[in-house]
């Protein structure tokens, strides 16, 4: 019977037969051979289980499943229970119309979940009472320490010596942001400092503050006056609020805060053990350029009419390298969505039902612990009950509490009880029960809950989107409109190079919606989570074996933090050797953006290293700048196979001069699609190394997110992996994500990958996305240049495709892109890493039929760009620039192109029956939209008056 | 917090208030007073326990389901385990954009489905070797009876006397395929004669023979010589064969076989405790106008573009009404979607593959059974296993079954083991570990399997789209592509009176998707199915409380069934009266088409009553036909809200007439929606009333199917329900499908409507529902006549809108119909009960807004008619007489039409950003497809030649 192999690998035996033919080689071991030099191949297969078929995988993974064990989580600290609406479920979370989108940098073919995206900054700004707000970051703890580094830049950005380089942090923020901060704060020089916010009154070496409401115990502090104080200093206020919270509380932004991170979590994403869930960041209107992450804009199109962007992508790693601010890449869009849709959902009466619903209930807990004479540490409060306790009692009740399967959170001398809108009256009667352990004293009569000065006054999602569908048949119809604006691998192809967009298997991500992955909190006891560790260990076991590496952190969340947590290893590595001095980065010019823009955030100096005319590093440039650097020299980082989509023959010699100068390798594992199986990063003497498991290893890229970005290391940087205040792990440095195993319940779907696929399956995968990148590079190469190949004439996973040479005829990538748009397809990734240029990568899963079909689009365009540069058509009226083209465009009785209206939208036959996909906008003016930033959602009349102009 | 009512409804205060001013009634009370005769009004409120949460269902649910316990079932008997593809499951089955589909009358909003529904009929042909099958039937037992009605039908059709009335059905026929043709066969007048069929020879009192192949017992017997023999005698053979074993047994259309069918279950659908899955029935080439049930033909649309459509409509009851031969309506199409689109994943070469693997398990069996001395009864077998025991031996093996989680079928001197495609060779082992309480005899050789001379041939699958899409990804895309051809709920209201195409909320479909319920067979032991019985006997109690009448049979699965069933029952009472002469039923001239041709098949005789001008029934009329007919009267059948969607006020006096002249009235349960909580059939005085509880109790359309059409009756009834062989059920006649409580897994939906709702909850979806209707007839009076309403000129849950008017003026209703396509709607129901009229259902769960975007669809239309009408416009050639307008259209540069594109397709402003859908094809020409019946795949050059014809 058939395979996962065989249902993952998008060609069969006679297609390859074909492709291998058309590239020229006799069979795939000969196009390996001539691919990826001899030097760095595995000796021996990968160790691994065998394959095992998708039916056995899910019967095991009950089993797994049946190892964890759900207590209801009263821990709260950032996580907590919440209800999905089944409609967003099954419509969005569990529908791969949604979760197969990339990234949506091809605006005109995202407006659906650029719209999501702009519900949820609107729902953002609204409850924080901030203009400004981003749309999503990794988690609460990281958007806390993003927020730090971004007002350590504002404040310095005008001194060069007498910086203000402390932050005053309240000791009741959640431990593991302080940990985050911490381990953020060291490489740049800030200094934390900690205690009662009471007794803090700023001073001139303080560039921030930073508190946490509801606090870690629950109590809503009035910090108004506080922070007031602070601005009259000129100190910035940072605020973690609970979203939930905020519904009933003072927004911070109507009292002096200048920026509000929080975890949107509890507004219907289960917490999955860690994640992934949305962060938010919400500021000021003053500091919107440099506010982190990304931000969903307004803009128009090319005919005025309302269209949405991702906004300020100057201000990005992408762009700005060295000098960003910060390495924020990927946000937390799905999860982003599925919260704005639970504000959709309910509406702001609905959420102001169920915050109030979630406080009457903690109202009544304290009153009744109260009554039974026991000390409700703080009177004012949302949804977490504080108790002082006695050690004594504290080991009574962790008792009581695990026979009742409970889990409290316990603090020195308290314990805290976090409510939530699944907290029924009997649950609570529940725990007054299994409190009862304690003697209690004589009942006290409390006033308990939110003080009247800090009740919420101003309205919040006021938009109509927030009102419009509050019914299932409303809401349902609302997101597949949403869905059918964007493409997705459900339509064709998505071709970015360096993204991996490979098949997302249904039987991969089955698990994560099961109660015992989804609902488990991040912090809960380890002898109730053993499915999770077995998954765990198994895929750190397995990721170590396919890097040849010897150790696993599955903590950073992004590719990105993976880069970070990497650095951090190497500079705790130094430190540790006595060789502080050692902050040099070398980086090569066609790096990621995120590679320097990470090394300046793990302290480095970053030295850029040259490439040669073939593309490949320069390895005389690193020979001399090795050289030059040599008793500073930290780390290299290195992608390979490279950017350019080539397995440099020297990466061996390139390594060990990096060694001999004292100097560590970081691999970006970018490309690992290239490796797996047949290479490795252990092989090429690399010392640490990120994997995307979003790429990679299967996990949905969910239009722009989740993504997950754990470091393999060899021995020698075993010591230093990340840490965690609440898990027993094994390492040195600060934690880099506010989980100890990042966003676990994602882990599951790589995990599904590995054993489908086997040691086997997984090589022949690496093999067929190197054919079926040769394969493509070969059709093409008769109507435009390829750059930078191999010895042999062939590219690794992906390749580039020059189309610089048709510039001067008025005709740029970008046309191209948007060109591709009419045809059906998502563009390759854009001028990356060379202007002007696409790069492809077609990966494993893609059937020779849609190869085909892409070369047939890329054919006829190049025929198109031809009657520009011949001069037959207007250079700059014709089907490349006006692309794409809208439907509604067609009906205008004056058609207004020099072509006709079959050769703007159906070029190819393939377009007519099957596989057209109609762009809700035309090309989208991005120098308008950063000119007039506008991010939460603009009033309906904005659409009418554009509909009237259109005279529609 | 929001309660599960305020989701379904689709209306909020406000909306109401502004409505009831429009209908001028001050509240609901009021309407609802002047919309229900107050004679039939409930006295109390429906006793029900209280609406539950979403979340408190699910929970709930985990409890029921704990009390099913899946064992490993090798029970076989026309249910087996199987896998469906993840892909299917979450991109099809779990997905509301194909199961919430309608029906397809709608072709060119249909095409995705229809050609889904191509490929099952493509695959059934193949497999069983005929040219002809239909699109699916409600399930194995009752396609077998359809086969025997036709053949009787077509046997005796020239023939006035001496007719052909036997039909010899082999003794190893599956018991609950034999017991359902005892129900059919009996009023219809045909003798069902049992035996061994090696023994009968036949005779001129014989119409048709039947066997199983592989029989009851496994044996694949070679029946062609014995098969031809009856040919000679012009006696039909009807085989019923196993789906899996025709990919390796020489397929009975080979052997002279005119009808093959059965089931396509284990083609990827789960047992789910009976249903619903597909049966297929596959006919020779001139049975094509006999041949029961849907087909889905080819055809061209107006531009001679290829097109499907539902072919040969012309031999349904809508049409011949009591000359029908069958009532069948509803097909199971979202579950013979499921099952072609397991053979298009699979492919021949996969499907080969798992049917080998599962004989080479069987034969493994076998063998090892035999090496163990037991007795192996059958040499000649495919996938299941006899085995000779005694009754000794039966009692130890049920204990050691049991306590290993294992089912067995057990026979009179015999158990069957039948195994599937998730049979292991572990699970081998156990088998036989399990067996082994019996005391072997000495070791036998055995020589088993399938004979040479029944091995398959015969190439089948052959046509490319069984080859294209084998990987997950491109599958996933077909899928997707085919969705988006297709309207369904996720788009728009779909307005079809009658059909109450309301909510399906995600949270009732979710439990069927669980393992406790999906994965359980139809003859498990009762003590395996506590949880399934809890909710059957729930929901019985919980249908009678709302019909107000005493006993509730589940099994019937359509409407028409449970038409059938009910009549079958009055039958019976007549009977058991000792007045077999009471075979008169009578029927109004508005009645459904299915009334009279399930009356037909209970044995009775049509007697039409008149309707009068108001479209109320003729009193007169009815109480001149009953006294005529008195001592024949049988039983009225009466829908009720009236088809013309009015209260009658004579109801209760109508039925007092039928049963002072003896006879039963049988209430359709169509209109229920407008009755639940309200008013109740008994509270008319019905005796019995089918629900369909894919209309009133939200149970997906599911694209035409599953549904679901069970009976409650009153006391007089009660000993006559249905009963079955493999069920401990009280009452009298045989069976009317093949599995005790029908399609079991869909009753889920069902319940959880009922247990979210609550008895309030009910009684407001009928309010509204009568709101809605109301509303929208209030608003669109001004544009159309509305034909019949109540006293007080209010309609119930529907409305007739009349476009007779237009007619002249060349514009047909029709016309209208496919004209609200490009307006982005679903046409309401056409030309029922009234030619040339819409009858318009809203139901409860649209929005105001989604009404009132209806309303200026229809407005904007009356315009269009306008121009017509008054002759501004050509009669032949305008936007109605050649709508729909596909896309496609628009790119001609030489516009042949004389109003614009714009007009074409933008007629409103809400379709150029939100709610436009473009139908794939043009008018359908259903002339044509009826003339050249194509039932299967048309190789892809149909497709290529269209296009050059187009310049494509």
């Amino acid at each position: 019977m058939r395979k996962f192999e065989d249902r993952h690998i998008g060609t069969n035996t006679a297609d390859r037969s074909t492709m291998l033919a058309a590239i020229g080689e006799p069979d795939i071991e000969t196009l390996i051979d001539k691919t990826i030099p001899a030097s760095i191949r595995l000796s021996r297969p990968l160790s691994m289980p065998e394959a095992m078929s998708e039916r056995s995988y899910l019967r095991m993974m009950e089993s797994v499943a049946a190892r964890n064990r759900v207590f209801r989580s009263y821990i709260g600290h950032g996580y907590y229970n919440t209800i999905t609406p089944s409609p967003i479920a099954r419509n969005i979370f569990q529908n791969p119309g949604w979760y197969t989108q990339y990234t949506p940098y091809q605006a005109e073919i995202s407006q659906g979940r650029l719209e999501a995206l702009l519900n949820f900054q609107t729902m953002v700004s609204d409850l924080t009472g901030l203009p400004i707000a981003n749309a999503s970051l990794l988690d609460e703890a990281t958007a806390a320490a993003e927020a730090m580094a971004m007002f350590f830049d504002i404040k310095n950005k005008r001194r060069r010596d007498d910086k203000a380089t402390r932050i005053f942090v309240d000791r009741h923020v959640f431990a593991q942001t302080l940990a985050v901060l911490r381990s953020r704060a060291e490489p740049l020089g800030i200094e934390i400092e900690t205690g009662d916010w009471r007794s803090f009154t700023g001073g001139d070496a303080y560039f921030a503050v930073l508190c946490q409401f509801p606090d870690a115990e629950g109590c809503v502090a009035d910090y108004r006056a506080w922070v007031m104080s602070m601005k009259e200093q000129e100190i910035h206020a940072i605020v973690a609020a609970d979203i939930l919270g905020l519904v009933l509380l003072t927004p911070p932004g109507e009292w002096g805060a200048d920026a509000v991170v929080g975890n949107t979590q509890r507004f219907g994403v289960p917490m999955g053990f860690g994640g992934p869930h949305a962060a938010y960041f919400a500021t000021r209107d003053e500091y919107k350029r440099q506010i982190p992450g990304r931000i969903i804009g307004v803009s128009v199109d090319s005919r005025e009419m309302p269209a949405l962007r991702m906004a300020l992508q100057t201000r990005e790693q992408h762009i700005k390298r060295e000098k960003a601010t910060s390495n924020i890449c990927t946000a937390q869009a799905l999860l982003a969505i599925m919260a704005g849709m639970y504000a959709v959902y309910h509406g702001p009466d609905g959420l102001t039902a169920i915050a109030r619903q979630v406080h009457k209930m903690a109202r009544s807990l304290a009153s009744m612990l109260a009554e039974r004479g026991m000390t409700v540490k703080h009177d004012s409060f949302f949804d977490t009950v504080c108790l002082e306790i006695s050690d004594q009692e504290a080991a009574a009740i962790k008792d009581a509490a695990a026979r009742s399967e409970m889990n409290f959170f316990f603090g020195k001398g308290h314990l805290c009880i976090s409510l939530d809108e699944t907290t029924t009256a009997d649950d609570i009667k529940e725990i007054v029960e299994v409190l009862s352990v304690m003697n209690g004293g004589d009942a006290v009569a409390v006033d308990v809950g939110i003080p009247d000065t800090l009740q919420r006054s101003t309205p919040f999602c006021t938009h109509e989107v927030f009102s419009s569908y509050n019914t299932e048949t409303e809401l349902m119809r609302y997101i597949k409109r949403l869905e059918n604006k964007d493409l997705s691998l459900m339509h064709s192809m998505i071709p970015l190079g360096s993204c991996t967009m490979k098949l997302n298997a249904a039987n991969q991500l089955i698990p994560v919606s099961w109660s015992a992955f989804a609902d488990m909190h991040p912090f809960a006891p380890a002898d109730q989570t053993e499915g999770y560790r077995q998954v765990i260990r198994e895929l750190e076991r397995d990721l170590c074996e396919i890097t040849g590496l010897s150790a696993c952190s599955l903590m950073p969340n992004s590719g990105a933090q993976g880069e970070l947590a990497g650095l951090l290893c190497i500079r705790a590595y130094h430190a540790a050797n006595g060789e502080h001095q050692r902050d040099v980065a070398l980086i090569p010019s066609s790096a990621h953006g995120t590679n320097p823009a990470s090394a300046v955030m793990a302290g480095m100096r970053v030295i850029v290293v040259q490439c040669d005319d073939t593309g490949n590093i320069d390895v005389g440039d690193l020979q001399a700048k090795a050289a030059e650097h040599s008793s500073q020299l930290a780390a290299l980082m290195v992608t390979y196979p490279s950017t350019h989509g080539v397995f440099e023959e020297a990466i061996k010699e390139i390594c060990a001069t990096v060694h001999r100068h004292g100097g560590l390798v970081y691999m970006d594992g970018a490309n690992m699609n290239a490796q797996v199986g047949l290479t490795s990063p252990g092989e090429i003497d690399a010392d640490v190394c990120h994997l995307n498991l979003h790429k990679t290893f299967s996990i949905p890229h969910g239009g722009g997110g989740p993504g997950m970005g754990p470091i393999c290391v060899n021995d020698k940087l075993k010591p230093y992996l990340p840490t965690h205040p609440f898990a027993d792990l094994e390492g040195g440095i600060e934690p880099v994500a506010a989980a100890p195993w990042g966003s676990a319940s994602i882990l599951l779907i790589s995990y599904a990958y590995i054993k489908l696929l086997g040691a086997d399956g997984m090589r022949r995968a690496t093999e067929n996305a190197i054919l079926n990148a040769n394969y493509l590079a070969a059709r093409l190469k008769p109507h435009y240049p390829i750059l930078y190949t191999g010895k042999h004439g062939k590219c690794a996973h992906e390749f580039i495709l020059d189309l610089r040479q048709f510039k001067a005829a008025g005709i740029s990538a970008e046309d191209v892109a948007k060109r591709l748009i009419d045809y059906g397809f998502h563009a390759p990734t854009l001028s990356f890493p060379v202007a002007g240029t696409f790069m492809i990568e077609p990966t494993e899963s893609e059937s020779k039929a849609e190869l085909d079909r892409f070369c047939e689009a890329m054919i006829q365009i190049k025929a198109e760009i031809e009657e520009v540069v011949k001069g037959d058509v207007d250079p700059e009226n014709n089907v490349l620039t006006n692309a794409p083209h809208p439907v509604d465009l067609l009906t205008d009785a004056n058609w207004k192109f020099p072509y006709t209206r079959e050769k703007a939208v159906f070029p190819v036959p393939y377009l007519y029956h099957e596989h057209k996909f109609w762009p809700p906008v035309a090309r989208v003016n991005n120098a308008y939209g950063d000119r007039n930033l506008v991010c939460t959602c603009p009033p309906i009349e904005a659409y009418m008056e554009a509909d009237s102009q259109t005279g529609a």
